[in-house]
């Protein structure tokens, strides 16, 4: 799934290259490219997928040279994870109904990667075996309150790290992502889900009868020339709806194969800054810089750039060529205003 | 004068593009082009001399294209203001020593460009009749302890506006510089000096007599094709000193034409703050911005940059394309500090 506009690393991403095409991290690789690396030595070139917008195609093939045309999936619009999904089930029940599905966000940070793959292949595995959906569930560090969790059922372990799911929670307030960890009975949800096609089509049947109808509509032309046409007619008409929402919390036919190492979606420039390297005060830089009196910065320049700042604390600076930007780290959640707020004045050029 | 790297507008001001080349103010002209326009009525364009150091003599062409290459006289290194006015005073006595020199810094701000030419035409009159130095000095508004003090002797009054000069201060305390303005006898010291060539010459005899000697030495050579070549040898023989000390300060025959109005040096960021025009919250803008919670501060980026800041006060911001500096504005005295730890980690790629 790589469809995404995210703003919240604005100035940076930006609608002609969101953030899975950007290297946040600094780790010399876009995360679709890390995010395709990490499954490669699971999947072979020829079975990945991406599902993105028309306007990334280029983007993504630039990034995996390794893909063909036709791996690359183009929504005409962004319809949230659900329509995403189900093109892509539709796509690969037509070429093989007992595949087993991976579905992954390409935009995600993964600490250990070949922990992270025996994690994934167990539950491939399962579901190999298994008529069910599968999540994949982050044990908690801390109470996020951005993330979904995930509630096991004690009673319903199928394995050492398979448990049955009970409930499905989007982005609790801290008490109650609190009370969840000191449970025990909750993990984060990744978004990372196996299945295999047939089964998640029944789910959106059931769940999603409208989805279902159009893309079913078009059954015949899958992995054919006229697929792309047929989807820019149908998928329109596609409710946006997240995957989460639209299906997993309809459905008691879930597990969760519990990940224990460490893992984030970066979502925020936050989460950026508790992954990345740090100097000796605290502050996270991307280019050569003099700093004075300077503590628990994030500082993001292009990688040519000198930077030289004197007492600022807690501060987010970000210089993406462009676009020059200076906020406390603690309004990040300001970052959509800002937005707002240059568009209504200079129209879409820097957004 | 021409000559000055000066650091304080670092970094948008830069050992290849000093602040006379720049134009720090927004006003759409250099410095060092406004000050011709300024004496542009008063001065024949082909009576202008610039000096300046041999590095700079192709801006100076560029900024005044109205000059031939004789009207630039080039300085192999920098010697401070008396070797200069020294070079200029020679060349000018070869070809009249009867002339009325006007010498100025051609990064200064004047406010009533009109007033200011009456100022300095007063003066020069007075020194066509008088075998005296004279120097402009401006009404102070507030003790700046950056600026030179001239106190007048009022018994030595020669007309509404001209009096004999008592004494020369270099940057006094702030105490002694409000104590000043409270006497009514004192007037910043502009650096701008009018005077004969030939008087300013036997000055320069008297007080500086080595340096006399050295330009006195290739007397026949002013004025021909040679006069370069001899250049190059004797002005690094020149010990570095400033008119103010070398010879103002040790001569009783010093007249001075008060200016009362507008006049700045701009020699640092706070007074091009001071003389900048503001926005409602007191910030010196100098391209698009979306600021938030944000006063008293300058930004100055390139022209074709958004900024977005939020919660920022008393800060300078400059981002000079190569160089980012953020820092509070009561520190930029720390600026030569800055310059000095990037040079050291960058070599003289950024200075």
């Amino acid at each position: 799934m790589a469809g995404g506009v995210g703003s919240r690393f604005w100035p940076i991403s930006r609608n002609s290259r969101p953030k899975q095409f950007l290297d946040i991290l600094g780790t010399g690789k876009t995360f679709i490219r890390s995010t395709f690396e990490r499954f490669l030595p699971l999947v072979p070139v020829e079975n990945f997928l991406v599902v993105t917008n028309t306007a990334y195609c280029d983007l993504v093939l630039r990034e995996i040279p390794e893909l063909e045309r036709h791996q690359v999936l183009c929504e005409p619009i962004g319809r949230n994870t659900a329509p995403c999904i189900a093109y892509a089930a539709f796509r690969l029940r037509a070429a093989d109904p007992e595949a087993v599905m991976i579905v992954t966000p390409s935009d995600h940070f993964v600490v250990d990667e070949a922990e992270f793959r025996e994690v994934v292949s167990e539950a491939a595995g399962f579901i190999d075996t298994h008529h069910s959906l599968m999540t994949i569930g982050v044990e908690p560090t801390y109470p996020n309150t951005g993330y979904g969790y995930i509630q096991v059922d004690n009673s319903g372990q199928m394995s050492e790290q398979i448990y049955k799911v009970k409930t499905f929670t989007e982005k609790p307030p801290l008490e109650m992502a609190a009370a969840f960890i000191e449970s025990g009975e909750f993990y984060w949800n990744s978004g990372i889900f196996i299945w295999k096609p047939d089964v998640i089509i029944r789910e959106i049947k059931r769940s999603l009868p409208e989805m279902y109808d159009l893309f079913e509509s078009i059954a015949p032309y899958y992995n054919t020339p006229e697929e792309a046409e047929f989807i820019r007619t149908i998928h329109p008409e596609c409710k946006a709806v997240s995957v989460d929402v639209g299906i997993m919390e309809k459905t008691d036919n879930t597990y969760v194969r519990v990940c224990r190492s460490g893992w984030s979606d970066i979502g925020t420039w936050g989460s950026l800054y508790e992954h990345s390297e740090k100097d000796q005060n605290g502050n996270v830089l991307s280019a050569d810089t003099a700093l004075f009196d300077t503590r628990n910065c994030i500082i993001k320049v292009p990688e040519d750039k000198m930077v030289v700042i004197e007492s600022l604390e807690n501060y987010i600076v970000v210089d993406s060529g462009d676009v020059l930007m200076i906020c406390p780290k603690d309004h990040e959640q300001n970052i959509k205003k800002y937005i707002e707020e240059v568009k209504f004045n200079k129209g879409d050029k820097f957004i």
